[in-house]
């Protein structure tokens, strides 16, 4: 007890040098911000070797914990990995400040106005699993929307992260910034996660990236508001009246290009009048990029018959994120029918629908209650980078703050600020 | 046990009712929202006899049970609250629809487009005090943004609300819009409310109305994001530039006009050098105005000096919402030292400046981290009618989502809709 309220301590102390820091970097110039970037950069492109020294320490331990061969994959600071880091920061640099914008104003009667200004939102948590880059992203998208970030990063990852935050610390020092503008948190103990979940008078939201664990941990402890991204289950509506190339295509990129992201399809929903015409061909295009099919009952008894390897989905498939070449089938008689499906099985991710009829289509947009609603066109575009936002922190599946992409502008809030001449309310 | 197992399936039956009525009415004809706001306006006023004899119920089970003359007061359904009731309803559906505007769109270099609209968010759960017509306020508001509501109002109102809620259901019914569109939850039991927090499969988002205390139960037990508005600790400074009239005319107008609102000022701070300028003449024209004054040290010293009456501002004072005739009064050296102030005593709501120096009323509203900052104005302007949104559900202290007056667009979320024609990720 005594050990954690040491720790609670010292996390509130970070958090206090924080929220100062955050006011001090609020009115930070665009100049000044993407200077820091700049010599971040090129910081950590001169120190790789150094960085990759600081790596061998995490790999050594997690070979040592038995870490599983995809976990060290993704601990790994390659060459590749290091000038990925810079190039990404360089994006982030090049980007426009969303800081300081006037987004809207009003005359009011009496002869003042009223401007809604975008503002930093202050202090944000980020807690984060095993990548390393994660730092250097979250730190860089942080501060450039002018926000200070408290990062607690994964344990496995702890050497390359603390260097990595040193490297931050040494560029933000170089242009005169305080150093609390981003604060890393020295400690993998678990006590210190709950600290800073607690620590709603000194952080103003918090961003879990991980796997849903992590997110359901921080979303039921967290006392201040959260951006989520729970799973990606992603549906596919093939219609009737859809175009049998551009269906295959669509279905085949979406399930096989990238199967181990959030935004590739898990579910592929037909109509029962086109088992023969459309799930067929489907079906062998997918098969021929080794894609295991588990279907319902209806579809798999279509592709038995036309000889296709399925086995029978059941009701916890049609709700899995398989990150992996596996797709579940399921037969519908309606829009309506596919519309509930996807709202009872979907995770309100990115969905899409392929048909050649206007009218579908449209009710499909506008009923389907997900954050991205495709119409022919592949659900592999749900992306910071794809949607026009530059770098994103994340992709949102709540509805409040941020949905869908995450970038600086939702990394933001807004103010208001009104300007007069003496006047009084009567 | 057994019983509040039972009431939290009650809630969950109702909580699954409002998400799918959301998903009918997300997609509801402006003309047809307003056809059963109109005619909700209708029968407040045709049933006014019936509705203060439900009245008459509570307030004398209140009056038995001892409420104060403040909280029967809050309660009593008069014909002036009726009438005031309907014209609320009919100044919502004048109201532009905030839903279906397409925000923006973004042309991708594969040739499909990306078009944010703002959509509903969908299920808003509302947990109120004692005011009856915060029943009606929110079931038009909601209904107006899209929304399915589920309402949960104080035990205190709960015949009147009953019965207003029953006309909504009636105004829906007569337009053939289900009923689950706005769920009153009949029963008053402490179990029920905790049922409802706990709802985030159902409910998108919650709106505590009432004090602080039931903000901070809500914030605390609500698994869903809360639009929160803590208290209007509300904060002018009258640099040593301010014109002395405009400052006089400001302060006693944020401090009596209408004591008992939150964004009425609760803090003066005046500059040491000019406490014979500014400091004693302000606080003369307060003190005919009836106001009671607490000043710190240097302040009290002058005003004392001056025979003006003054007691000793406590710590607490300065963080204290009165909604009374009171004021605290602050010294201090700087700008800075102003801000300082601000950011460690007021809540975030609504601060300003008086001065005639352009630069430091800029530094002052760029610094000052608030929902609403002044520059020559006061502070009472803060709602959302004044701010041109129309009507509003309340204003947020909050920085995700919503900040400062909630009108019908901050009811809103956004999803992205993108139509292509076939295109697929390289």
């Amino acid at each position: 007890m005594k050990e954690d309220t040491t720790i609670e301590n010292q996390v509130r102390t970070l958090g206090e040098k924080a929220l100062k820091a955050s006011r001090a970097i609020s009115t930070l110039s665009t100049a000044k911000k993407n200077a820091v970037l700049e010599t971040l950069a090129s910081l950590i492109e001169t120190r790789s070797a150094s960085l990759k020294a600081v790596n061998e320490k995490d790999l050594d331990a997690g070979e040592a914990s038995g870490l599983s061969k995809a976990m060290l994959d993704r601990l790994a600071l390659t060459d590749a990995r290091i000038r990925g880091m810079a190039e990404g920061i360089r994006q982030v640099a090049a980007l426009p400040d969303p800081v300081g914008v006037d987004l809207s104003h009003y005359d009011h009667g009496q002869g003042f106005r009223i401007t809604k200004r975008r503002v930093p939102i202050g202090v944000i948590g980020i807690i984060y699993e095993s990548r390393p880059n994660v730092t250097i992203d979250c730190a860089a998208l942080c501060l450039k929307s002018g926000n200070a970030s408290i990062l607690r990063g994964g344990k496995e990852a702890f050497h390359s992260n603390t260097a990595l935050a040193a490297l931050v610390q040494e560029a933000l020092r170089a242009h005169g910034v305080t150093e609390d503008a981003v604060i890393f948190i020295p400690t993998t103990d678990r006590a210190a996660t709950l600290a800073l979940l607690k620590m709603d008078d000194y952080v103003h939201c918090l961003i879990p990236r991980g796997g849903e664990g992590l997110i359901r941990f921080v979303a039921e402890h967290a006392r201040m508001p959260v951006i989520k991204h729970y799973d990606g289950v992603c549906n596919i509506f093939v219609d009737s009246e859809a175009d049998l190339t551009m269906a295959t295509e669509i279905v085949v990129n979406a399930k096989c290009q990238r199967p181990g992201v959030c935004n590739s399809a898990e579910n592929l929903i037909v109509e029962g009048r086109s088992l023969q015409s459309h799930l067929i061909p489907i079906a062998q295009a997918l098969r021929e990029h080794g894609v295991e099919l588990r279907a319902d009952e209806r579809a798999k008894a279509a592709l038995t018959a036309a000889g296709i390897a399925v086995v029978a989905a059941t009701e916890a498939d049609f709700k899995t994120e398989y990150l992996d070449l596996i797709l579940s089938i399921k037969t519908v008689d309606s829009l309506d029918e596919a519309i509930d499906f996807i709202h009872t099985y979907g995770s309100g991710h990115s969905d899409a629908i392929v048909t050649s009829n206007a009218k579908t289509a449209a009710q499909f947009q506008g009923l389907v209650d997900s954050a991205t609603v495709y119409w022919n066109v592949s659900t592999r575009f749900t992306d910071g980078f794809e949607f026009g936002l530059g770098a994103e922190i994340g992709i949102s599946t709540d509805r409040l703050h941020a949905r869908g992409p995450v970038g600086l502008e939702e990394l933001t809030s807004y103010k208001y600020v009104i300007t007069g001449n003496g006047e009084i309310r009567a």
